[in-house]
């Protein structure tokens, strides 16, 4: 079963300007931008410009694009955020954990022993995140 | 700080013929196998057989076949498994939750309203393990 492509998702609507993000990076295929639900401060989500719904449907050559992005992201989200380490979650399907029908790779930058913020479903201060974004965009 | 390369981790000695694994899928460039502590029937990881640790230092030409490779394993899986959807993790460095040494990907097939399974430390049945790869491979 295909389920189609809605263009009326967030990110997608973000894609277009009609909603705002915090932009981390971005290039002719690719637009990273913080999560505003984040789970870790720096969490930073990676998402192709073409329309693609999970890792099932997208294309390879825009996969391969995506995960190179999602590279560059996480080098610069881990040198910003002096992290220890990186997690990177990708969600396919509700059952999947996927919120937004739209693919993205989530970078979240870890320190040892500190666990993951739960999802509250608050969200961030607006100026942390584009403080956040001005210290990842400095090293990208 | 770079640090080394292990050539005694788990899937270094895995790749050498050292350690078996319960195998998926193999080609010149990418191996994938059962995980041994599922955290869901059917947990497949998917690693490249080029030795690098993380997402932060695996060659970009390596990440792409590695990220290609992990789309068709994903496809296999959910439907082999007649799953729901798809959750992939990739864990880089112990405070990112990276358990063994050489980058890899986690295909966890999902279920509506089914939780993930806790780490138990507790290795599957082999029996199991192998007749899940068996209708994986099937489909691969």
């Amino acid at each position: 079963m295909t389920v189609a492509y809605d263009n009326q998702n967030i990110f997608a609507r973000i894609l277009r300007g009609e909603l705002p993000c915090t932009k981390v990076y971005e290039d002719d295929d690719i637009l990273a931008f913080m999560d505003i639900m984040p789970r870790a401060d720096g969490h930073t989500l990676v998402i192709p410009k073409m329309p693609a719904r999970t890792l099932i449907d997208i294309q390879p050559e825009t996969l391969s694009k995506l995960i190179l992005a999602t590279q560059k992201i996480a080098k610069a989200v881990k040198i910003a955020m002096r992290a220890d380490g990186i997690t990177v979650h990708q969600f396919n399907e509700s059952a999947g954990g996927q919120v937004v029908p739209h693919i993205h790779f989530h970078v979240i930058p870890r320190f040892e022993d500190v666990e993951l913020k739960g999802h509250t479903g608050k969200m961030a201060d607006a100026a942390i995140l584009a403080e956040l974004a001005e210290r990842i965009k400095a090293v990208v």
